[in-house]
Parts: structure tokens; sequence; C-alpha cells
């Protein structure tokens, strides 16, 4: 199963993909950033973050299009940009049949380190002793866009399916499924996708 | 001139049409609204609006399309998904070498009735008075739109050009230069788009 991560900015928009074997072995296929100009207008920056979305998952052609949710609480100047650019990647993703998921920071961070509150080194270290590197996944946007494609990989199938209930959780999934709780509830309603 | 109105939305995406002549005539062209299925994942609703955006820009051709900017500190439930809507107007127009232009709802309000604060009603009745429109737009996402649509076909050439300086304007040139300030400053730091 080939999963294609997305870290959705609109300045640089990381791309990870690997692909997940028998018995979760994960294994590095691709990184990259799509970048577009700050100095262009609007339309055209999202313009070329979609089409170098539509290349990377023409290239790869994945299964499952992997993508950090983006909340409105987090006030920074670039959150409408960012939300836009997880738009593109949905629409390529959609356009094509191809599943979206979306997870949050938070569900990352726990599926990788096993900490939702782990520090960004921590979760690089991971990410590239995870995927056998030699070396950690450089830029960050690149390293953020393999931990969204590995948190889909290693999400539990609690987490997976929604439907599941939290009785029939093992201690790792239902430390997942509150993390998952705490993202879209505790910090206030989820916002707008 | 053919413009393009968008009053962007996720479950209810306005689109207004007009014409804008000689001596700023305005002529009433189409309107309607895109929709989406809120039950429907987000990626899939995207796809939709952004579906729907294109067989209208298709369907009209227009010179230029208008969108109603969204601001971060809108801090509602669905900000994120107006930003994505908006997006996907946006990508649609750019696609086609179609201008985008980005109007606050105050520079709207602020060229229909003469009052950047004026009150939806009265913004209405002057959108049917300006088209000539024997009753007022329906439903009100569309009047949204034809209103943005409005906006830029009546917008001073200062607003225009972006490079005109102020002492080149005329009253109201000025009031809605200011206008268009207190939209992008005066509410805090413009954000994102």
């Amino acid at each position: 199963m080939i999963i294609l991560g997305v870290d959705p900015g609109l300045t640089r928009c990381g791309v990870g993909v690997i692909e997940a074997g028998a018995y979760r072995r994960l294994s590095f296929i691709h990184v990259d950033v799509v970048r577009s100009d700050p100095h262009e207008s609007q339309d055209l920056r999202l313009l070329k973050i979609y089409n170098g979305l539509c290349a990377k998952i023409d290239e790869f052609a994945p299964d499952t299009v992997s993508i950090e949710r983006v909340f409105a609480q987090e006030n920074r100047n670039t959150v409408l940009g960012t939300a836009q650019a997880a738009g593109m990647a949905m629409l390529a993703a959609a356009q094509r049949n191809i599943p979206v998921a979306l997870h949050t920071p938070t569900e990352s961070k726990m599926a990788i380190t096993g900490n939702g509150k782990a520090e960004k080194i921590q979760v690089e270290r991971m990410v590239a002793r995870i995927l056998s590197l030699n070396t950690l996944p450089k830029p960050a946007d690149a390293a953020d866009a393999l931990a969204i494609a590995i948190c889909h990989a290693l999400r539990p199938q609690g987490a997976l399916e929604g439907g599941e209930r939290e009785q029939h959780l093992t201690a790792a999934q239902r430390q997942w499924a509150q993390a998952s709780q705490h993202a879209a509830h505790g910090r206030g309603v989820r916002r707008g996708m």
C-alpha cells in the first residue's frame, strides 16, 4: 500500500511517499517540497501547489493521500493559505478517486513516538529510524509529510474504522483515540475541515 | 466585460454573473448557488464545489472572477471550509488564465451603498436596483455573489490599479481606499489570502 503524506503549506508544501508492507513494515519511497512564490498572487500560487501535488500523485499513484489537518484556532497569519493548500491536496486526490485521510499533528506524534506532545526533533529521529534512513529527512516540511504518511500506516484499526468501540481497543489504541478526541474536541470544536 | 462574482462557502457557494458596459451600466446575467452535501467527506465536497464553479466559469466565460475575501479572525466553525471554497474558485480561474480579484465585504458594501457598514437588506435592495431586478435576488448567498461582482465593476480606478497615490483620488475613491485599508489593517493584519 502506497501512502502519500502532505504537510500543507502555501509557500512550502511537504510531500512524503512511503510503502506500507506486511507486518507494518514501512519503506521510504520519496520526499520533496512543492513550492510557490510568495510574490505571486494567491490564485497563481494555489495553481502552482495544485499542479505540483497532481504531478506527485500521478507519479507515485498512492492508495491513500494522508493530509495534516488544519485548525482555525491556530490563528497564525498563514492559516487560511495552509487550509487552501490542504484543499488543493484534497481536490487532487478526489479527482482521482483516491481516499483522503486527515490526521492531526497530535495523532502523528502519538503514532510515531508514542507521545502526542513529542518534540519535533524526536519525531524526525523516529521517522528516520522507522524508514531506515541514514540521515534525518530534510527539509522539515518534508519530514512532517513523511510523518503524516507514517501516521496513517501505523494508526490503530480503531482509528481506521471509526466505528470501533473503546472497549475493543488495546491500551495504545485507547491512548490514540483519546488523542484524536482531544484534538477534535479538547481544543474547541473541530473547525471547518 | 463579464464579471463572475463568488460568495465562497462549502455548503452553499453563491455565483452571480453580470455584464459591465459603457458608463458603468451593469446588467444581470445569471445567479445561482453551487452546493455540497454536509454529510459527504471534505474532499468530495471540495470536488463538488470545484466542478460546479468550473461549469459556471465555462458557461459564462467571465473576464474577471471576483471573490469575497475570507478573514481568519472570523473565527467561525466554517472559516476554513469557506477559505477552501474560495481556493477552489481561485484555482478554477487561474487554470483558465482568468484574472482573480478579491474584495472584502466592507469594500462591497461601500461600492454598492456608499456605506461600508450597510445592513444586508440595504445591500440587497441596491443590488436589485442597480441590476434593474423586479424582486430581491434570492437566496442570500446569490445576492452576495452579485454584490461582489458589482463591487468589482464599480470599484474606483485607484483601487483597480493599486499603484495610484491618494492625492490623485476623488473623495469617493479616497473613502474607498480608506475602507480597503481599514479592512486590510484596521481589523488586524490581513490573514492568509
